[in-house]
Formats: structure tokens, C-alpha cells, sequence
């Protein structure tokens, strides 16, 4: 089934504006994607119609948007076909839900001096830098898992760091530098094998793939609400039930306890025992809402329109002189390239002046960079909304640039 | 200078409702308040016309975003009378903000067995949970300043349990349950002297006092935006630089770091140091908009009306048979009572029928309730559209159901 594009466009306000005199071309979605009406009316909506603090009201408000905010958390849990809704938890976006695991992990006493946490080199800085973290507080040991010249991860070399001390491996779904996507239920598989916790990082997944956590079969997915047409500032962090009952609270404060003494605290179940104080009630609601959007056109739908988009940026690209794709061919989400001689900042700077939005720079993944020896790439990256003759403005933007830089 | 309460009403299209077939009186503002429309509108505008992601983009749009979220920073700063901008935190609120300080505080290795954490009997469990599973991490003691039967702070306990063991001492400003207004510029002082690092939870304080922070003088002040007439999922913290600075990081990932490698990686600045991953741009900005309307209609002008408003809530409640305000006199913001014979919830559950919107309960302040040798209170509380009229049909309902069910 072909997507109307021009239907769905018009459902995005943001997209129709003009940049430095051309039409905005925004292809920097693995940043962040534009929201559709559907999702701004229902944040809206929330704070017109039924806005209130959660749990605990006797009052009509309270109670309406309690069904509000936990209707939100049903919908999400159907969507990733959790068993249990007291799996999803709300967080603030992927960087608080990755640190959420691995804080507990650290003060459940899990990790051993010698002990490792396996990761990789496609990895954004939110899943290096709390798992560096906690190997400093615990002495339990960092270890990365290779990527070939193409940006693929090495599976061989991957088998090979999974041993009886690896306990906790955490990897990226689709990789947003490089729109890698890792084969990540036989890596699930191999890791659960070796008797480790697994963590999928699921941000830049979210907006391209149907996420089954069952499945996937990983103990934990964490992904942002932002990058998937929802707004900034929520997210989720779903795990498994008997994991996640089995390990230490983290943020301490209201609805997360079940009874408070000076002496003592004992706490509540899920979801609420990782839910401290007023969640960002009218962002769950939302980001139901964007789920709902995406289940709407259908992710097959959108998955196979970004795909054609991005074989027709890559084969475009590829052939202006000079110019390096970075990743497999088999790319979601983004493409990342670098051209000879010519520094992606240029780039991006001439590019933005014919109206196109890419991002340049290291993308938070400054080891990928420094794997392949650059400082950074200029990445296209692609959503619902984007179409063909986007494509060709880049593909025509980039072609003058450089006519221009060199 | 009085406040024009029909124009006021005008800016909160939540309030123009009805409920159970009667206008909505919403007096559940303690909990969290209505948004004005300046505040949606900020939310929507800049979804509608500038969102991206904020920080290293060299396209149009990103530094756009990254000009408004770093304007509302200054905003708040400038609110705020901080010196630095970058003494802002955003966080996702107050219990965030508070896990912040408390993390940063036990990874610092500041707390050696046998420190004390004071905090005081007023607190909200957000500022209680957090300290106690500090003190479980690192041997530290919780010492707890009592209060008073009229609900305020012993002053004089709170000088003996000063020592040179105390290492930070955690006080609201407001107490969300019983409106208590606490001395904290003394109290902050008494602190400050015994070498104690001093944090304020602002949560209830800062949709009805000026803050400045320099007036203050304490080390942190944390504050949510939805009490104060901005969206959920958005607060801030407050510190100052040179503590800030001396302190390790908490969250870790992209923006909050200076340099990544798999070996090592380096910490970025202030505000970014405690700020990773994609923050809630939209909420930031809605945050500043709050304040600015806040700041239209004068914090002075708002103390004042509500002042009023409690003053004439207390006099009609303690008029009617077997009710026990708790509290002192000077109370801010809210007003809780009981009533000898009737049970909260009851009472909430029937003045609801009447339209009338309050909180029963604990208000996460059960070791407070234990204090009283309660269960908990009816709560009403208000903020700057509320009215005399509003007072006087919450006296009314109270006194039918007391009819009711007695």
C-alpha cells in the first residue's frame, strides 16, 4: 500500500514553512520528528478538558485524568505487545530510562568487580556513558563489541565477548549515525544464552519498526517519545515483570512508596515503584496518541516508504563525486555520508541556506567516529512525512554546495 | 492592588466546565494548577514552528529551538534573581530535581557514617524517600526537626539538631499539606553556619512567592512547573555555581559530556553536565511562559488574593460543627481540615457531587498525618482564579454533607 503523502503532510503544522526563502526540506528526524495534529490536539485537549493530578483524587478531574494517563499506559503496552501494562514505565526519554537500568542494576548489587557489561561501537553516548558509569562504581569491566567497515556490528566477534561474566549486555536496534539495523533477536538470543541481562536501546527503532517486546525476548527496551512524533520530556522504559519486581527502587518520592515512616519506607508495585512524583501526565497521553498515528498509516506502510526514500537519497548521493556512505546498504532511519575535502559543518551550513535540514557532527556516538577517523558525517534522516522530491533537494542542495566548497 | 478575576478566569479554558452538572469550583491547585492559554499557546507555537532538536544543529530551525530553550533559561534565571543561567537545571520536577542533589550528594562521597540528613516532619514524601535511601547507602542518620501542634516548625529543636554532623539539611518552604510557611531565609541561615549544605523544596512555594535565590542563600532550590501553571514533565533545580561544580554528574549521555571514548570519557559544563539526553524543550519554554504570566499579573498581587481567600475559607470552615483546621494562622497556598466523625474520602466523594474539586488523603505526607494521629486531612487550595464566590460554595457543600452524614 502507497502512503498519501500529501494527506499526511497536512497533518503536520510544522512542516509548512518556508527557510531562508525555499521550502523547509527537514530531514533531521533521527534528531527529532515533527508532531502530527493528532498529538498536539490531545496534549491540548488533556489540559483544556481534564487536567488534574493523578492517583488519589476523589475529585471528578483527579479521576478523569487518572483514566486518561493509565488508558495512555494500556494502549502503549497493547502496542508493544507487553503481557502486563505494569511493564511500561514512564520516563522522561531513553538517556532516563538507560540510566534507570543502570542504576539499579548498580545498586542491586548485581555487577562484581571482573564482572562485564558488553555493548557496542554503534552505540549513541546514552548507552555508553551510564554504563561506564556504573562499571567505575562496581569494577565491573566496559567491553565493546567491533563493527566491520560497512558499520555492521560483528556477530563473530560479539559471540566471542559473551562469556559467564558478561552480565548485562546493551545494544542499539538501529544505530543513529549510521541507520544500521542489527539483527538484534538472534543477538537477544545469544546474550540471554549467556545468562545476561539484555537492554535495546529502541530510539531510533521507534519510529521505523513494529516493536514486539515478546518477541524480542530482551529483558528491557527503552526508547523516547520524541523521535517517535510525540513530544519531548517522555518516553518508556518497558521491562520485564519478575526483572524488574526483583530490583531496588531508584527515584525516591510520592506513588512510587507504599508507606512512609521516618524509620522505615517500603515500597509500591509496578509500574508505580519507578514512577516518583507527578509523571509528565499530559506526555504519556501523547505519545499514546502518537502510537496510535503510526498504527494508523501502519508501520509496515511507513517502513517501506522511508525505505524506498533512503535508497533514492543513497543511490543520489553516491553518485556526486567524492562522496562516502557510511553504514550497510540496508539502512533504516538515516543516512550518513561525508564527502572529500569538504567538512559536514560547510556542508550543512550551505544546505540549510536552500532551505534542507540535515545534521552534521558526531551525532553522540564520538568512538563510531573515531572508528572510522572522522570528527563527524552530514546525516539525512527520513520520516512518514518526507517524499521523493525531498530527496532530490537534498541530492540537487548537495550537488551545489559542492560546486560552490570546492 | 486588586486582580481582576473575570479576565483571569477568561485565560484558563479548563475552569469554564461543569461537573456532576455543577460549575467546576477547582480547588485542588496544591496538587497541581490549570494552565493559563499563554502557557498552552507557548507549548503548540513551538511545536507548530520551530521544533527540532536543540544544540549542535547548524540548520535553521535547530537554532531556533536551541535560541528559544536557552531564552526561557535566561527567563527563569532572570525570575529566579540567579546570577548564572547556568545555574538552572531543568529537570522533570521537583522530585527529580530532589533524587538529583540527593545522587550527586552520595556519589560525591560527601556523607561518611554517622553524618545526619536533617530534614523536618512538614516534608512531602519527595523530600523524605530520597534522603532515606541516601542514609541507607552511606551509614548517614535522618534527623527529622519536629513541629508544633498548629503545624509549624520547633525552631528551637531545629537549633539542637544542628551539629557539626550535619551535612545537608532538606526543608520545604510551603507544606503542601498544612500551608505552613516556613522562616527558611533564618532557617537557611541557621544552616549555612553549621557548615550544612541547605536545600529548599520550592514545589509549593513557587506558584505563590517571589524566589530569589540570592535573598535565599541557600545551596539548591527545586520546583515543578506544574504547580505553577505549567505543564507536568518540566521543573527545574536551582544551584548554586561553585557547588554544582564540585559535584559529579548523575544521568549520563549525549549533551552532558565533553568527550566520549570507550576508555575514559570527560564531563561537559553547567547546566549540560546534568542535563542529558534530549531535555523537554517545549516544557522548558512552556516554564518561562508560566513565570512571565505569573509575573504579568504580580506575585504580590497573587500572595494577596489568596491570602484573602484561605483567610475567608478558614473562617467559614471552623464556623461549621466538629472541623479542625490544621496548620497556623499564616497559611499560603493551602488549607486542610477534619472532621470529627466524617472520614476525608467521604466528605471529598460528596462536596464532588456539588462540583466542588479538593484533595483527601495523606497528601504524601503520611509520617506528618502519623504526627497528628491521622489518617489524613481535606485539603483546599488555591490559586490566583479562584474566587470568593469559589470559598464561599466550598463552605456551603462541606456544611450539606456534613448535614449528610451526620
Amino acid at each position: 500500500m502507497a502512503l498519501d503523502s500529501a494527506a499526511i503532510r497536512a497533518e503536520f503544522p510544522c512542516l509548512h514553512q518556508s527557510v531562508n526563502g525555499r521550502p523547509l526540506v527537514y530531514l533531521d528526524n533521527a534528531a527529532t520528528a515533527q508532531k502530527p495534529r493528532a498529538v498536539l490536539d490531545a496534549s491540548r485537549r488533556y489540559y483544556e478538558e481534564i487536567n488534574a493530578n493523578i492517583h488519589r483524587g476523589t475529585h471528578h478531574l483527579a479521576r478523569a485524568a487518572t483514566s486518561a494517563h493509565e488508558a495512555a499506559r494500556e494502549t502503549i503496552a497493547r502496542y508493544l505487545n507487553a503481557t502486563d501494562p505494569a511493564e511500561v514505565i514512564f520516563t522522561s526519554g531513553t538517556t532516563d530510562g538507560i540510566n534507570l537500568v543502570a542504576s539499579v542494576i548498580g545498586l542491586g548489587g548485581i555487577l562484581a568487580p571482573g564482572d562485564e557489561v558488553l555493548i557496542s561501537t554503534l552505540e549513541h553516548h546514552s548507552n555508553i556513558v551510564p554504563w561506564q558509569m556504573l562499571c567505575e562504581r562496581t569494577g565491573a569491566m566496559l567491553k565493546v563489541i567491533p563493527c566491520h567497515e560497512d558499520g555492521s556490528l560483528d556477530q563473530e566477534a560479539f559471540r566471542t565477548l559473551l562469556t559467564d561474566r558478561t552480565k548485562i549486555a546493551a545494544f542499539t536496534w538501529i544505530s543513529n549515525a549510521f541507520g544500521t539495523v542489527n539483527p538484534v533477536r538472534e543477538m537477544i538470543a545469544a546474550a540471554k544464552s549467556a545468562g545476561a541481562l539484555v537492554l535495546i536501546d529502541a530510539a531510533q527503532a521507534a519510529p521505523h519498526l513494529t516493536i514486539d517486546v515478546q518477541a524480542l525476548g530482551a529483558d528491557f527496551v527503552a526508547l523516547s517519545g520524541h523521535k517517535a512524533y510525540a513530544p519531548t520530556g517522555i518516553g518508556l522504559l518497558w521491562g520485564k515483570r519478575a526483572v524488574l519486581d526483583a530490583l531496588p527502587p531508584w527515584r525516591g518520592g510520592g506513588e512510587m512508596i507504599k508507606e512512609v515512616t521516618f524509620a522505615k519506607t517500603t515500597y509500591n508495585e509496578l509500574p508505580f515503584k519507578y514512577e516518583a512524583g507527578t509523571p509528565n501526565i499530559e506526555g504519556a497521553i501523547a505519545l499514546a496518541a502518537a502510537f496510535e498515528f503510526m498504527e494508523s498509516v501502519g508501520l509496515e506502510v511507513i517502513g517501506e516508504h522511508e525505505t524506498k526514500l533512503i535508497r533514492r537519497a543513497a543511490e543520489g548521493l553516491s553518485a556526486l563525486s567524492g562522496v562516502r556512505l557510511y553504514g550497510p546498504d540496508d539502512r533504516a532511519g538515516a543516512l550518513s555520508f561525508g564527502i572529500e575535502g569538504v567538512h559536514h559543518y560547510d556542508l550543512g551550513t550551505l544546505i540549510d541556506q536552500m532551505g534542507v535540514a540535515v545534521r552534521t557532527g558526531h551525532h553522540c556516538c564520538q568512538p563510531l567516529m573515531a572508528r572510522f577517523g572522522i570528527t563527524g558525517t552530514t546525516r539525512a534522516s527520513f520520516a512518514v512525512y518526507n517524499t521523493e522530491a525531498e530527496v532530490d533537494a537534498l541530492v540537487t542542495a548537495v550537488d551545489k554546495a559542492l560546486s560552490m566548497l570546492r
